[in-house]
């Protein structure tokens, strides 16, 4: 490599490592977008470079196009118009084949060294992206930034910190030497190679494209596989963007382009599953429904399949010293995003004879009125909200709040449509909070989007065995509890542990239920059906690459 | 746990994990059975040992029981009679499910520790799990007593290290303070718990059901899963005996002795399905036929499944020496245990024009003449003979001969018939060795037992080539080349990295192709068709358990 990435980039590589082992916060990525993090100019500079982008060819020179696609609306209003060279699923297959030649015979140093610079110009880019990331999920700019940029390029790193620490401690070489009791011992010495599995595939989500794109994007490429980034038709520009910078990187040094594709195609073709199904594909990261993830699972027997899909997360309140942080704290959850993240409590917990609070006994329904409140407090300000609420990604979610509302249960806080100051067009949605009872099953489904469920259970232990039982059923990436009793959050803790759930207790501040910090908190657990990994642990990476061994004679 | 047996253990436990990083010799079981290591007079007891139990009821305190079972009968050909209880899958499942519970919240540091004194105390029983292999598995003494005993050992304490590698290296507790600016920081606690996948099955295979057995069932049980030995109806004994040990183990250290269990069966039942697809059980260990071990990959979707099936082990010959020392170590390789090695060599290329030698050229035909003087030379001494290749395991091996000599293929060197002086009932045959052309599809299956080819090939090139693509197509355990050219050993080297199998090279002593020392060498990589895991790495033991955490303010 004419170009020492790893060398350039090996005090983050290392603190990263380091990071990951104490599980304490840390980020080499500022999250604030402030001026003195990014530069005076970068918000108007990425601006502008993302209106250059619109209405025309994304510039990426690719081998193999047979012509053009893209029809990104973004849920602000704008027409993106970008077009995006597309390229037959078999001809992304082959140029991947050979890419991979050089870049298999490169080593975990050199992948690893890629990767690193590749993040850390991403990092750079970090408002451009934010702006591609706003207009195609749309996230309110401020989680497009943090979410899309920095938090996303923390998961990415987190993943190669892990695949580093995993090859590495393979020996290249290693001297044995077995006594032979009288006679001379056997000598022989032993080479490892660390050996990419294949093709790896990186299906991206309509919601957060980076941050659950990058993780795998990133594993599959630090342990020598080329990668096919196959984005959602209708949130390409992101990953456009990922995949022009890791081109660059990967040809300054000395590496073919093709090591790194994007796979844009249009929302009603097949490419997906014959990327996936083609046997060249040896490793699959996706994110997405549960119907095509399972689908993945049962069919892409080739491909190690790693999956990210659809669950129904719980909170169980028990009792509290007092309802109103609570509340807040979950009202901000609920809108936060319209609830479009797969960490989005959806069903509250409430003993239908009300909880414990430091002033007393509290109804359920108080209970319910106190979230309702909360919500309210949370929108009332449109401007404000709107920032928090971003819009709808797509009109399904948009319908399901109508389907939900049909459901026929009492509304404790309807949704309702927010005009947004900047974009008039926009698909804003304010929370919808509906009121439930624990033998309803049709809330033991993922209602994505701005719904949740205040649901009335007979007692805490009926709410712990609820939420314990939803998870093994149907998955869950969280699962939130608030209690005063210390016997009871045992309790709780006990049930998230056999169900595979992480656990968030009596959170009432700044940190919320859907929001994971890389390098601290694992994302999802791998041991319920939302999820087959967790993001990032030493599993996530360790089969990505396997070691052939050469011996002889010393 | 009122016996600490991590800490009396833990000296063995961090020079296995120095071992498995350095991979330079190591073993805390000596591989002599000499009086020295394991006492005068452990021979004589162990053999009374063994004789104590034929005929009659194993002695094995178990729930659930509807009967006994047991119909081994030794290769050699004395009768065991040995009758094991035999549990109904359903129920077998229903024991480990209770048991699992207070195993379960024991953790890392007692799962640990219990396997590790399982181990201690098998290495103690070595003697008589020697007996027991030979007179299932039809090993001679002496490698059932090394493969069976000590090197089954390593091989299980490989697993336990890794297992406490991978999950000490995640905290229990973890601060998280995240800086605000201005503002006091965020504080967070977190507790991260290891929390075990469920029920672990391990279906053991009939010709090492130790070596091939221990890695699975302590990667499963060292990482909090209750386990269940399924071992091949011809060889029960070897991991009754284990069981057994494991079960005085749990007791003593105060868990149920459920947490680890016997499915004795018949040769013609359903047990292994029926348990495989018991979705309770969510790992599964195979050694065994590919058709079962694909069976258990396509079908047990709701387990981590890791099998270890059949291949087509080569040797390419491009030049030597001296062919001597060449031949006599493949001789050795095909008659050790009769071939009844998943990693015992298979098809020699050897180009039709022959190979270079230091003293000058030697055509196809004397190259395979000198390996099958060497055979005839290796098996000449039929007392000796016995030694190395123990008896065929079972009918069909036997018959697998007289089906190979129906090929029509030139014989180089025929099967023998080999008197055992001590057991004159003893089905023992010398190996078969035949001459083929590369272009002879027969050869590119799988002949187990003591049965091998000399392939004409085109030219070195095309060796290289036919055996990778076999390798890809079929796989391989083992890949074993002869030169004295570097940039052919190269060739190789690639060759073998590509298609993903293990590469000796130019072995000529006493290291044989299909010997690995734990440790050091990985047998299998996953990344061919014989085996998708290798033993032992991270990737085999990290997705055995799942981490859960738990995060509240500080």
């Amino acid at each position: 490599m004419s170009v020492d990435f790893f060398e350039s980039n090996r005090e983050v590589l290392e603190q990263a490592i380091n990071a990951a082992a104490t599980r304490a916060y840390w980020s080499p990525y500022p999250e604030s977008p402030s001026p003195r993090n990014y530069g005076e100019t970068a918000a108007d500079d990425a601006r502008q470079a993302f209106d250059a982008l619109l209405g025309k060819d994304f510039p990426l020179q690719v081998s193999g196009a047979t012509g053009t696609v893209g029809a990104e609306r973004s849920p602000f209003g704008l027409e993106l118009g970008v077009r995006y060279p597309q390229v037959p699923a078999d001809v992304l297959v082959k140029q991947a084949q050979d890419a991979m030649e050089s870049w298999r015979e490169a080593g975990p140093r050199a992948w690893v060294g890629v990767c690193l610079e590749i993040l850390k110009r991403l990092n750079k880019r970090s408002f451009e992206i934010a702006n591609a990331v706003q207009h195609t999920t749309g996230q309110g700019f401020m989680m497009a930034f943090q979410a899309g940029g920095p938090h996303a390029q923390d998961r990415g790193l987190e993943a190669v910190a892990y695949a580093w620490q995993e090859m590495s401690r393979i020996p290249e070489l290693a001297d044995w030497e077995k006594p032979q009791g009288k006679h001379d011992p056997l000598r022989m010495q032993k080479q490892f190679s660390i050996v990419p599995r294949g093709i790896a595939l990186v299906i991206g989500v309509s919601t957060f494209p980076t941050w659950n794109g990058y993780p795998g994007l990133f594993a599959s490429l630090a342990t020598g596989n080329p990668v096919i980034v196959k984005p959602h038709p209708t949130a390409i520009l992101p990953l456009a963007i990922t995949v022009q910078v890791a081109r660059e990187v990967l040809a300054e040094a000395g590496f073919p382009e093709d090591v790194v594709q994007l796979a844009a195609h249009s929302a009603d073709d097949d490419t997906a599953r014959e990327l996936a199904m083609n046997p060249a594909v040896r490793i699959i990261d996706f994110t997405g429904s549960s119907q095509n993830g399972n689908w993945l699972e049962q069919n892409a027997r080739h491909a190690q399949v790693y999956t990210e899909k659809a669950g129904v997360n719980q909170v169980i309140i028990d009792s509290v010293e007092d309802i109103k942080p609570v509340a807040r704290n979950l009202a901000f959850s609920f809108a936060l995003y319209s609830g479009q993240m797969c960490t989005a409590p959806q069903n509250v917990y409430v003993p239908r004879d009300g909880i414990k609070t430091a002033e007393g006994r509290m109804s359920f329904d108080e209970v319910a009125q106190a979230l309702a409140t909360a919500i309210d407090k949370t929108v009332a300000d449109a401007a404000k909200a709107v920032e928090l609420t971003g819009a709808i990604q797509n009109e399904a979610t948009a319908r399901r709040i109508d389907e939900a509302r049909a459901l026929g249960l009492t509304v404790l806080c309807d949704s309702r449509q927010l005009e947004h100051p900047a974009f008039p067009e926009a698909r804003v949605r304010t929370p919808l909070l509906l009121k439930a009872d624990a033998a309803d099953e049709r809330i033991l489904r993922e209602w994505f989007g701005p719904i949740a469920f205040v649901v009335a259970t007979d007692s805490t232990e009926h709410s712990i065995e609820l939420a314990r039982e939803t998870v093994v059923q149907h998955g869950a990436l969280t699962l939130s509890g608030y209690t005063t009793d210390d016997a009871v959050a045992k309790r709780m803790r006990q049930a998230a542990e056999r169900a595979g759930v992480s656990l968030s207790l009596n959170l009432t501040g700044a940190v919320f239920v859907n929001q994971t910090a890389a390098f601290s908190d694992f994302h999802g657990t791998g041991a319920n059906p939302a999820a087959n990994a967790a993001l990032s642990d030493t599993a996530f990476v360790a089969n990505r690459f396997r070691v052939v061994q050469t011996r002889w004679h010393a």
